[in-house]
Parts: C-alpha cells; structure tokens; sequence
C-alpha cells in the first residue's frame, strides 16, 4: 500500500482481506487532510448499533466549497461505524457538515483541502463529450474498449485475481459486473448482500439490512479496477439471480438501490447500468425500471453515466435520465439512426461473446469478434468484448471473471490504441460512402472493408489537403504506411484479403490544389 | 458430332461455324423421322426473300397428337430460309401441317415418331416441384446450383469454350447469360442482333429485321450448353446496352421478344430470364415488363419458367406469371417470409461476386461466396454463382464469360452433391430452430453453423428414427461420420472452427422409443 493511496481515500488507514476495504477517516478528520481531485474522502462516525442501523438512522453530510454546497448519503457499515464518503470535483477548500436523527452522528464538521489529481490516471469520472463520444472529466478523450466480468465483485479472490490482470495485459478500460450476486458453484456458501437464514428452500432473506462484508468486498475489488484504470459499469439488477433478488418487493428494491449509491457513487471509476437484461427480469415493470433511474439520478451527487441493457426489446434511450445507450444488438448497420434518435453515445454492450459454448450468443470465433468491433466504431458507436470458453475442469469462463482465454483481446488492444493514435474524438461514420468508413470531415478517413476485398480503389479524398495512407491488417494487427501523400481521388492498391482497412490522416493544407472537386462517389 | 445430335435436332444435317447452327429438316420431313422426347424437331422451309420476312410473312404450324395440338410460331433465317421448331413433350405419332401468308409455307403437313429420351441426361424442361423447388419433367430432381455467364452467348469463341469447360468441370447445372449483347471491347465489330448501318454517333438500327447469324451462334452455344446439362437462363432484356437496345419503341421491344421466343423455345434448356437489373432499365415501366411476361406466357408452347431480376425494388413475384423469385438480395435470412409470401421458389441469383473489383458487388472471397450459398440453400432457397476478377491483360472475366479464377466454384460442386446425396426434394428450413438447420420431417435434418462455432451440442431429434450423423466442412470439402446412430436429444462433439455444418440421415425406425419426448429447445 502506498501512500499514494492512503490519500486518495482519505488519509486514513485500509484494512484487509474482508475487513472494511477502505480507508476510515478519524471522526473528526484533521482540517489539514488533502484529497487530490476525484479521490474518495471518507469519513468514519461510531454510532448507534441497536434496533436496525440500516432503516433506523438518517445521516447526511453537505460538503461545501465556496459558494456550493453538495448534500451527500452516508450509510451503515455493520458494527456501530458509519461512513460517508465524498469525491470532491474541484480543488480548493471543503468543509462538511452532518445531519442526523442520532445525536451521535449529528453536527460533526470538518475541512479538507482538494488538491490537483497526482496519481497517474486519474482523470475524473468519464462523460459524455462531442454528442456521441465520452471523455474524462479532466477533458483527457475515453474511448470505451470495454468486457464483461459479471461476477469479478463477488467471486473467489484467485479468479478476480486471473480477471484483472487478464483485463490489464489486455488494455481494457471498462468492465461490465454485477453488484448483486450470481450463483456460482455452491450458492449456500456465497458471501450476500442481505442476511439470510435457513436452507434449501426454506431459506429467508432478511431485506431489511445489509451485509457490510458484501459490501466491503466488492469495494476493495472497484478499488482495484480504479487502480488499473477500469471504469465499472456497475449493474444493479440482473436475472441471474440464486436467492430471490430479482423478485424482491419495490421497497426493498429502492432500500438496496439507495445503500449501494449511497456506498459506491463517490468512487470516479463507476457507472450506472441500472440492469442485465432488464426485459427477462419478468418481475418487474417499465415503471420500476423509470423508477429505479430517477432514485439514480436524484441520490448520486456526482451524475455517474447511466444505461440500461436490454436483451430483446431496447428501452427508449430518448428518456432524459438515460446518458448513452448500452444495447444487446449486433445491428451495427443501425448505429447512424439509434444516434439521430436518440442523440446519445451507442455501446454494443453485447454483440455475442467469443467462445466455444453451444448457446447461440457464446461461440463467434476471434475474427467475428474482431470484426463486430470494427464494425461498431465505424459506425460511430462502441463496442464491448465478452468471452465463454468451457471448461472441462469447471474453472470459472472469462465473462464471469477468471481466466482470459480467447484471441480476440489483442486485436481490440490495437484497434484502441489505432483509435487514441488517430483521433481525440471519435469517429463519426461518413454517409453514403461507398464503403464503410468514418472520420472527421477533412481530417480523418478511416475505411473498414469488412467481407469486401477490392485489388484497388479510387479513394475520394478531399482536395484541400494532403494525406498520408496507412494500411492496417486488424486482424494480424499490423500497419503499412503507404509511400507518398494524397489528394483527392487518390487509387490505391489493396490487398486481396478480407477485414482489411485504410486510415489517411491530414498532413498538410493543400494549398495547390487543383480546381477540380474530387469526383463524386458513384453508388451502385 | 455423334449420330445421337443429329436425332436430337431432327433427323437433319448441322452446319458448323456461324452457317445456320441447328439441323435442318427436309421442306417435308420423312414421316419416318424419329425425335427423342424433349428432342428439337425443326422444319425448314424454303419462302420469300423481297421485302421483309421478318415482317411481312407470317408463319405457324400445328402440332398434333391424338387429341392434342400444339400451335407453334416459325420464324424467317435469312436466305430464303424459314424454320419451325417443336419440342415434342410425349413419345407417339406427331403430325402436323403449317399455315402461312405466303403460299409457298403454306400448307406443308407431316409427321415424326416421338421417342423416350435416349439422350444421357435429358430428362426434359425443368419446372417446379414441391412448391418451392424443381425438378425435370421426367421427375428426376434438379438442384439449380447455376453461375452467371452474361455474355457468353455472344462473346469470342475462345471465351465461351474457357466458359463453357469451367461450368463443365465446376458441375455448374444452369447459367445466367444474355440474349441481347453487352459491349466487349471494340463495340462497332460485334456481332449484333439487328442491322446497324454507320458508325460511332451517327449509326443507325433496323429494329425492323433481325440478323440471323447472331441468333445462330447463339443457338450454338445454347445447345453446348443442353449437351453439357446445363439450364440456360436466358436474359431477354437487361441495361447494359451499347447501341441502344434498351430504349427500343414498345413495339420493337415485341417484335424482338416474339422472334427470340419462336427461335429459342424449343429447347428444352431454356428459362426466361425477362430482365436482369429490371430497375435499371430506366426507358421501360411496370407496365412493360408485365406486358412482356404475358407475351412469354402466350407464344412459349413449352411453360419454360420465368421470372424477373432486380437490382434494387423486387418485382411482385406474387404475380400469375412469375414461376420463381431471381433476387438479387443476399438477406437470406428473409426466405421463409417470402416462400410464405410467393408461395414459389427462390434463387438468389445474384449474391454479389467472388473477385477483387473495386465495386462493392465484386469482392466477395471463396469463404464468404461459400457461406451465402449454404446460408441461401439452408433457408430453403437456392443461391447462384458470379465472380470478377481484375485481369491486367484484359481478359474477359468469368461472370461476361471467360476462365473460372476464383476457388468458390469446388466448393459450390461439394454443396450439390451433398444435397443431390441426401435429399429428393430440397431443404425446408425448420422453424424455430436453435441454429440455422432445413431438412425433411424426421428424415433429414442439416445443420449449418454459420459463425457460431460450439464445442458441443444437444440435438433434438425426433424419437421417431434414428439417425446417422455426418460432420461437414463446407470450405475444406470434407465428411466426416460420427460413429454410431442416433435419436432424440442427442449430443455430439464438434469442431471449434465456424463455417461447420452437419448433416443428419435417417437410417430406420425407433421402435424401441422411449415414451419421452425430446427436449423441445430452449430459445434465447
């Protein structure tokens, strides 16, 4: 443990294994605390432990910084402590205040001062950014190359272990996991987030509190996904459920969707998938989903992104509470009007999973994988990797976390690092192309030639500047800059492969440009 | 030429090389003559060469046996020379007598025995069966698995023989070719279908009389084509126009259409094709092309199947006249909708091509033209082959009519054989299936995996039978058993490569059944 970290969550002390993960701050936390710019303050209260802590005690703090005030959940964490945790936004001077129905809680103040981000990747929570794209807070551009690891929060630690560092060596920046549990092996033996007594099919759930431990790990495991620079789109309901969680009454499930804001909004690295599959969780209404958003919306002070996944139909992304689209689809040749729709980011969420299972939606070799992500960004939208290989030995498959196994990772690494290479902000897809290919007007021309291998093409490049040409094989991942500069129709020789692409890149005005316009695409 | 030819064509004698291409028979042909059901009768008769033959004469005769008559139209050759020609359709005694404005035609009467076919592989016109499919006439199968060969009929006699031997030895079973020429090369010296007198701008058309030798060489070709088995499905109009053929008065349109038809029906290869790109043919309506079907309908004595070719709109195939659907469309996944639409069969006759051109229709590879071709045939329809290649020294591609360069075509011939090997009627796709399978209600069942690449799966066959199995691997060419036999929920191992297939065969009955059913599928 650096130092490093012990500031960012509060200049206080972690503790480990599945004792409370994070950092508690002293009950009065020293005027002279520094919190750097996105990091987590937390500051710990003794308080009642009688009756229910969970539903008895209101507590909330107000973190001011000169002329604003951000009113902020504190929450119950098992054994008389209480915490409340703030990511402040801006440096300068905060102070704090509490408000409680314990006289315990109530009245206590304090001050930190926020300083510049110092640890290396901490650009603040991504958002939107250019209609359709997403950037960090800081203004650095995120471009979303995204898996799936739905039980990495509450799976054995050797599988989170093999998970994270599957998703370091692979450059992914964003992983897809569940808050509430999925039965894995023994469900009777799984750490809950409720309590729960009995067996079998007499079994109970206590609705009413929370397991701090549950909690707890699943907030070391979002530290070390913060720490690798992973966002977390947190999935707050799913289908996949062993316990009887996705059927839980609409109290309870407003309860739990408050106590894990209240936990987990002041980390930067989270985002908001209000559910899986939310259309095969059949015990739930279009209104409970709406519902769950606007409880979101109105408890994180810190506005993290927000989605839903659908599974068959998509949910009407127009709504304002919704900030990009996370769609269970491999239409990708749609993207152009989701966006005009909706006029929000677009994830392809899920576009199948590579893999050798014998559902339909877990077998697409690397190439197609590949391929799907290429065809989402050109597109203008992105895309997110899953993986499910079987196992003989019953070692748990990438996409719930453990072991990365299939060979699609490192072709969507390069794809991402083509992506950052060539432009701060995204591609939008060119219209009416004749082949598929995205861009910045005059600046950037990316071609995805995807099952077509033309030996030639007279590239329609504009005539006000002059270009340099890059062939890129995704696949094999290698680039070949092509010799010379370009200028309106430009033919270039290709290859006589399949999935191959083309990027030109400006290099220079073209100030001796010929009157004569590039000739028109004609379409067939 | 074989003693066989010369029965085929009417007990007469064939002049080689662009000299009259077909037999011809005596003015009054011996009634002793024999023709082979299905066989070509030609009558020539000597008549008025002043003025225009095409025009000013008109010429039928009549066909009988027992209590049937066929009235069939003749047609002026040039020289003097008029020709009738009958495709007898039943083995007996045929006589017939022609009418005529021109006394000298008039009035000719004779008669010929019709045989059973003796011809290996003539087993008459194809027409539709089973509703959604083909066969001969004589009820022996046909599978169309054609390509496309546009100008084959008309092009250089070097390229029609490369064509010709490449259709042979990739077992192409029909080919897609043009009676109206496309330019080649240096347009002034083709052979064309009418007079044209001048050159370059100011050259002029007779659409009033036609030009015999084009029509012989094209009766040429099309019997090579019959004698090596393969449909011709004739193109009557299409865009691709050098001297203005596809913006002719309705009137000529007509008289060139009667003329074709009167010349070409009478063998037994021959579809019509009314159109290829309809849609493109912009100086004629909806009106036209319906007026041409109806034209077919009323002057081809023999049924031949018709239908129409789009590029973009589909043309209604609910229409009487329509036999098949000829779609240019690779949305394969669409054919259920249609078959239930159409209540007929549908060819997607044009996939886009195997090849490196710089269009996005003629790029395809072998692995992709492959893959549409079993996705096409698993759908229940039938998929048609064309390939461009770029030739750098100008030669001819294979889709005008040249080399077959391309490596699809083995692939194809594998696919025909397969289904000629396992089923007599064609494939019906099963609904609802959990991966793309087709087959025969407990009887066959034939998987093709497309993409999705499991490393195992459950079968639900029926209880009813048992099976044997057979792996596929479409692209390499191979089968592969799987030991044993088969019946209800069934799980075998498959490859980890996508593009698989599997074929299921019933090999008896399951009278040991077990009184549970298999496992209906679980959809997802």
């Amino acid at each position: 443990m650096h130092r490093r970290d012990l500031i960012k969550l509060g200049a206080a002390t972690l503790a480990t294994g599945l004792q409370p993960a994070l950092a508690t701050a002293a009950a009065t936390a020293p005027s002279s605390a520094a919190i750097e710019q996105w990091g987590l303050f937390e500051l710990s209260l003794p308080g009642p432990s009688t009756g229910n802590p969970f539903k008895d005690v209101t507590l909330i703090a107000r973190f001011t910084l000169e002329h604003r005030t951000v009113q902020v959940t504190g929450f119950y964490d098992g054994d008389g402590t209480y915490r409340i945790r703030f990511m402040p936004d801006a440096p300068g001077h905060w102070t704090y205040q509490t408000s409680s129905s314990a006289p315990q809680l109530a009245n206590k103040s304090g001050a930190f001062t926020c300083t510049p981000p110092t640890t290396p990747g901490n650009h603040g929570p991504v958002t939107i950014a250019h209609e359709f794209h997403f950037q960090y807070s800081d203004g650095t551009p995120y471009f979303p190359f995204g898996t799936t690891a739905y039980a990495y929060l509450f799976t054995a630690e050797e599988n989170a272990k093999h998970s994270l560092e599957g998703m370091r060596q692979a450059r992914f920046n964003k992983t897809r996991i569940c808050v509430l549990p999925k039965p894995l092996g023994d469900k009777e033996k799984q750490l809950l987030p409720f309590p729960r007594s009995g067996t079998g099919a007499s079994a109970v759930n206590d609705l009413t509190r929370f397991n701090p431990a549950y909690f707890q790990l699943l907030e070391k495991r979002l530290l070390d996904l913060q720490k690798a620079n992973i966002e977390a789109d947190l999935i707050l309901f799913h289908p996949y459920d062993g316990w009887g969680y996705k059927a839980m009454p609409p109290d309870s499930d407003d309860f739990y969707l408050r106590y894990a804001i209240a936990r987990l909004s002041a980390f930067r690295n989270v985002w908001w998938s209000i559910a899986n599959e939310y259309d095969l969780v059949k015990t739930k209404t279009m209104h409970d989903w709406d519902r769950f958003f606007r409880i979101t919306v109105a408890e994180d002070p810190y506005s993290h992104l927000r989605s839903i996944h659908n599974s068959g139909p998509i949910y009407d992304n127009t709504k304002s509470w919704v900030t990009h689209a996370s769609l269970q689809r491999a239409d990708f040749e749609n993207s152009a009007e989701r966006r005009t729709a909706w006029r929000k980011p677009i994830l392809y969420d899920e576009l199948q999973y590579e893999g050798d299972v014998d559902r339909r939606w877990g077998n697409l070799s690397a190439e197609e994988m590949t391929r799907r992500f290429w065809l989402a960004l050109i597109n203008g939208a992105y895309a997110t990797h899953g993986e499910v290989f079987i196992s003989e030995t019953g070692e748990s498959s990438w996409s719930d976390a453990g072991r990365l196994r299939g060979e699609s990772a490192p072709r969507i690494a390069f794809l991402r690092a083509l992506i950052e290479k060539i432009t701060p902000v995204g591609l939008t897809k060119v219209d009416n192309a004749y082949y598929l290919s995205a861009g910045t007007p005059n600046q950037l021309l990316l071609y995805y030639f995807d099952y077509h291998r033309p030996a030639r093409y007279d590239f329609p490049l504009p005539t006000t500047a002059n270009f340099s040409a890059t062939l890129i094989d995704p696949y094999n991942m290698t680039t070949t800059p092509v010799p010379g500069t370009f200028s309106g129709k430009s033919r270039i020789a290709l290859t006589s492969k399949p999935y191959q692409a083309i990027v030109f890149q400006k290099v220079s005005d073209n100030h001796n440009k010929s009157t004569e316009a590039a000739r028109p695409e004609v379409l067939d």
